[in-house]
Formats: structure tokens, C-alpha cells, sequence
């Protein structure tokens, strides 16, 4: 299992999130990320953990000021890039056009949707994973493993559909192992969740927690 | 073959065009519509001819002054719209939510893409059909049946793939028979096409050469 | 005072609401308009009553699918339109540039804003009108006049001593006649408003309310 | 004079630029700065050159994934940042959040807008300053200050009249000392340059020679 930290705007200390990342994946086989905003993507990644940027743009180099380039991201040293979240949607054409500029620079895409068609859809432009969050349940606690798992399902057989190598993440609500655990069942390769981690008081024991509900 | 003429926001008189349009549909099997401003639906639809909207917003009643609602272009007679058209392109919640509120009110769809790969995408969102146009060739002159016949082939296999009730118009640089023949032959069930009738000085003239490509 | 009744994306039917605003123009001094779909202003216009657009994009003729034009609006019958209401948030740019599109083709401009000193801002675009309504308070039912009269007097200080010329509406909450001699007291040249008038069960009734507060 | 060196997205490498901004920062009565990529920030101000960020979105702590927050700028060591530039234009709203923002977290802020009318626009909402330029001009060679001076007089003229305490910068076109002091005599405070400086085979000869322009 995949799980992604997204620190969003919050009020963190995101060296504090990542030194709990850092120390929980040291003893489990889940794989484990942190993405920050752009401004800390090198500190957190100096950290040691593997760090993932919350969006870039679809440009390379040239007279885009106030976007975010791929290639800086890279050499701030992420190993992937969010895009399309729920909180930053993009149109169709930027998608496409983010996917193709991070794999020039070998960074690794989670392109997240609303739905299951919305998850064919983005899993027809070869990203490296999509990510299924229905925006009504991200924050609101209850994980869409648990309030609407045929989501879930729908989405990994509709990504699979389309592209066997897609990996598919699920959202929203995750705070438990067993979340992870019901996530894990219902086929999905990963989880990406935010205030869980990043507003606990303890971070390192909020991962712990969810960790337990990987099985190898 | 279905021949779209999409009137953008042209210096045309779009009664006129809708004469042409319904004195060469008498004549064609080929089903002809004009799309165009909003504010002209009424009056085209009046004139007896198939009406479409430009575009449509994710929206149906409610707070959303400047939104064009897929209800009132209903209202107003049109039977489809056209969506993230390369001048309006949307995030792809807006394109899925557009198409949910545009089939509520029983407007067609024609969903515009740049290349396969998003055709493959929108596809996959239930449109009632999808229009590939690479948009380095809108109001190029060369037709994309010529200047890249594979992109059209690779948009019909790729939207049959994901779903085979969805037809594949293809657009850009379209002017001639020849053109709309060579559409069809690769597989198109229709083209998109704007200046080449709507600033014609013969708009009638423009389209007979445009239908005389057309073959049962 | 000016009062424009904006249907928004309501499910009304425009020109009933027409019919009231022409009934109840013929027995006050306020000069009232209203303000449809797109695809209703000729029909409203053709009504007899004075007819705004929601929108119009910063464009004159050209390639621009799916825009709406200042020109068709206006051979639509429009005299002038709403711009930058907080439901359809334009950048400063489109502000400054459909201002000027608007004004090329006969169209007055309504221009909203959030704030005192977004007010101030718009008013240096030259318009002819700008209009305040703090977002909090739009469908809240409680009139800005009555919520916070500082803001309409500030607005109407910070636009009067940019351009003497620009007049100021104010929006938001405002229902009874009350409120609009409240505005009026305030300063303000006119009021927007919307579902008081466009969902009423009589908008005749629901205008001549308002029309009470009007006062030479 | 304030000279702000915007690194856009380009292919250059934000510590070398810095290196060259610190040498001739020491030289110079000038004000430098460099306006890296979000990523590069903290990198740019521990070498401790005075460094800008390209954008901050509007917004404090919360769920805005992918969205860039000022105090995260602020905290990675940014002085100021730009707001609205040509290729990232924002709302009128957005723009007035994003200054109020800035504010609250001490970041100063420089807003660009395309003409004097713009800019007497943004200037009544309170930025530290505001900064013209012509998008037609920006990376063309040939400098605001020759092509056009009298819109940098107006742009002067406008702000200092909505509020003298915003400094006026201008841009576009400027890569001499000649460039930035016709800018100076034209009455603004400072320039913004980009690729002049952030190409240049040798940035600090570059710069050497901007600086040359500047007369206490």
C-alpha cells in the first residue's frame, strides 16, 4: 500500500510530519509520502522521505511566472506529483499536458477524480496512478471505504479497464487502519489523506495506526 | 455524416447561415446544424434548422448569474452542445457534470479533445459523441484528415474502445468534399467546422461542396 | 433609482417577470430592467421592457467558442450588461477589457464587487456603473443597507472620488421598499437584486413593493 | 530604484542568479531582489540575497491543495511577493485576498497590471506596489520607457493619485542601465526584468549594467 500525506495549506511543520513519516517507514512494507507545499518540497526530501509535490503545471521551461515547473520540482528532489485534486481541479487539456511534463522529468503522477467515470477518464491519459476522492466525504471522517465502497470498486475496475498499469488510490475520510485495511479489500493500491496525519498531535502515532491495517 | 457549423463569436449573420444550412439540408442525407451565440439559439431554432449551443455550464437552476444554463438552451430550442471546445476548455469535473446536466434536459453532446488520448478520456464520460481537433489546425486550412489521417483513426479506435455508442467527429482545416470524404473514410461520423461556411461569402455555396462528399 | 432584476440560472419564466417590470415601469419614475439568460434577451428585449446580459466576455469578433459576445448581445436588444459578479468572478484584465467591448458596441456596464475598495478599484475602469454586494450577505435576506450601511456609504465615497461619472448600486438582502430607500439614503444610484423579484410567486406585486421605496 | 529579477520558469539555475544579484547588491544603492520558483525560494534566501516570490493564492491555512500559502512563503524567507502578472492573471477578488494575505503575514507585495487604468485600479487596493507592464512589450527587447513612456507617466500618475504611498514600478522590454534610468525619470521606483538577466550568459555583467542606469 501507497500512502500519501498531503499537507495541503495547513498549519503544520512539515520537517515534524516528515520525521514521523521517516520513522514509521522504517518498520512497515507500506511505502510512504509526504507532499508539502512547494516552498518546503526541498527540506522535507533532504529529510529523507519520499516527497511528493501537491500540483504542477503543464509547462516546461519558458515565461510562465507564478506556475509551477515540473523540472523545479524534480530537482527539489520529489519523486511525484498530485494533480488535478479535488482543491485544484484543471481542465482536460492541462491534465494531459502535467502527465506528459512530469514524465519527461521522471516524476510520478496520482491524478485524482470525483467518481468512476471521472477515474476512466483521467486513466485513459497514462498517468501512474489515479486517486478516487468524492469531494462531500474528503474531511468529513467517514472514509469512502465505508460510505460508499462500490466507489471504490467502480473505480479500480474502470482504471483497470482502461489501463492495467494504472495503480489506483482511494480518499476522503481515511483515518484508521481499518480504513487502510477496507481500502486495501476493495482493491485499491494506495490512500491519500491529509488532516488525519498532518493535524495530529502525534503524527508518527496517527501513522502508526494506519499502517497496521497493511498486510503484505 | 453529421456537419456541425460552429458560428464562435464571427462577424456573421447567423439567420443567413441558418438559410443556407436549411436549404442544403433538403437536399443532403447528411444531417447539417448550425451552433450559434447563446442569444441566437431562439432565432435559429425558430428558423427551422438544428440548433446547438456553443457551450453549456455544469449547472442547472439556481445562483449562477453569467452561467449558461443547459435548461434554457433547451427552452430555447437547441438540440445539442458542444463542450470544452479548444476556446472553452473546462476542468473535467465541469465536462462530466456538464454532460449530466446536459442529458437531464435532453441536449445531445459533442465532447472536443485535443488529441486520442483525451478523446479516449471524455469518452468514458458517456458523452453522446466526441470531436477530436488537434488545435494547431483550427483555421489552419489543412484538414486534419490530411496533415495527420493516423489522429483520426487513433480517436475512432480509442473512443469505440472505452464506448461503442459514442460517434467521433473530427474538426480543424476542414473546408472541402474531398475533406469531408476523407473524415469518413477514416472512420468519422462527422465534422466540426466554422469559417470555412460561416464567413463564406456563399455560406449555400460552401456547403453543397462541403455535402458532396458525403456518401450513404 | 435603477433597479435590474438579475434571473440568474433561476427557474422562472423571464418573460413573466418581463411582463411585471413593464406593468410596474409604467407607474413609477424608478427605470427598471431585467437581467435573463443569454438565450432569453431578445425575447425579453422584443417584451418592450429594458434588458441587461449577465455577462459578457472581453471579445469582439473572432475565434472565441462558447464566449459570449458584447455585439450579439447587443443586436440581441441588451442596453448594457453585469460584469465580475461574485458568481462569475473575472480577472482584472477581462474587467478592464470587456468594459471596453461593451462600450464599443453602445453596451453601459454594471461592474460588481465584493468591497469598499474592490469598488474603488472597478471604478478606475471607467464604467458606468459598479455595484457592492458583499458575498455573505447575497440570498441572505438581510439587506446590506441594514447589515452594514458603511459599506454602501464607503463605496459610494471611494467610487464618487475616482469618477464622479460611475454610479453605484448596491446588492444583496435587499426585499422591501424599505430597503431601497435605505440604499437611496445611502447614497446608492440603484439596486441589483434577484429571487425576491424572479421567484416570487407575483413579481408585479413583489416590484410595486419595491417601487414604494423610491422617492424623487 | 528596486530591481526585481523574475526567473519565471526558466532554465536557469536560481543559485547562480542569486550569486550574481549578492555581488552586485554590495556595489550598488539599488534594491535587488530575485523572484525565484516557489521551490527555489528558500534555497535563494539562505544565500542572502532579498528574494520575491512569482504568486501566493489567497488564502491562510486550510484545504487548498495545491494552492501556494503566503505564510509558507514567508516562512521559507521571501520578502515580498508578485501578485497578477501578465501570465497569471487572477481575479479582482483574488488579487484583493491575496494582497490582505500578504499583509497579514508581512510579505510585501507588487501588483502588475497591463495599462495605466489597470493600475490606478489595483492601486486602491493598497498594495506596496504596483508595477506596469505592457503584455505586448514583455520580452520583446525594446523597453516600456521608449516605446511607450508616456505610459509609464500615467501609471505613475494614476497611482500617486489613489495613494502615494505605492510605489510604482514598470516593466517589459528593460535590459540596460539606459532602460532603467529613462524608467527613473519617467517617475517609477524600480523595474522588473526577467530573462535580460536570467538567460544572460553572465548575470552579473548584466545586472552591472542595469545598475549602471541607477543615479541616487
Amino acid at each position: 500500500m501507497f500512502i500519501v500525506v498531503n499537507l495541503k495549506a495547513y498549519d503544520c511543520d512539515p520537517i515534524a510530519v516528515a520525521t514521523a513519516v521517516g520513522d514509521v517507514a522504517d518498520d512497515t512494507t507500506a511505502r510512504l509520502a509526504v507532499a508539502p507545499q512547494p516552498t518546503d518540497i526541498a527540506a522535507v526530501a533532504d529529510h529523507g522521505v519520499e516527497t511528493w509535490a501537491q500540483h504542477v503545471d503543464s509547462i516546461d521551461s519558458g515565461s510562465h511566472t507564478g506556475h509551477v515547473r515540473p523540472r523545479s520540482v524534480a530537482n527539489a528532489g520529489a519523486t511525484g506529483t498530485l494533480l488535478n485534486h479535488s482543491e485544484r481541479r484543471r481542465t482536460l487539456a492541462e491534465i494531459d499536458g502535467a502527465i506528459s511534463r512530469a514524465d519527461d522529468v521522471g516524476l510520478e503522477t496520482i491524478v485524482c477524480a470525483n467518481n468512476p467515470a471521472q477515474i476512466s477518464a483521467v486513466s485513459a491519459l497514462s498517468p501512474t496512478a489515479v486517486a478516487v476522492e468524492p469531494p462531500e466525504l474528503i474531511g468529513s471522517g467517514t472514509p469512502v471505504s465505508q460510505a460508499d465502497p462500490e466507489i471504490v470498486r467502480e473505480a479500480v475496475a474502470g482504471a483497470t479497464a482502461i489501463d492495467e498499469s494504472v495503480s489506483v488510490l482511494c480518499g476522503a475520510g481515511i483515518s484508521s487502519g481499518d480504513d487502510v485495511a477496507a481500502a486495501s479489500e476493495l482493491g485499491s493500491d494506495g490512500v491519500l489523506l491529509a488532516s488525519g496525519v498532518a493535524l495530529a498531535d502525534d503524527p508518527a502515532r496517527a501513522l502508526n495506526g494506519l499502517v497496521a491495517g497493511v498486510h503484505d
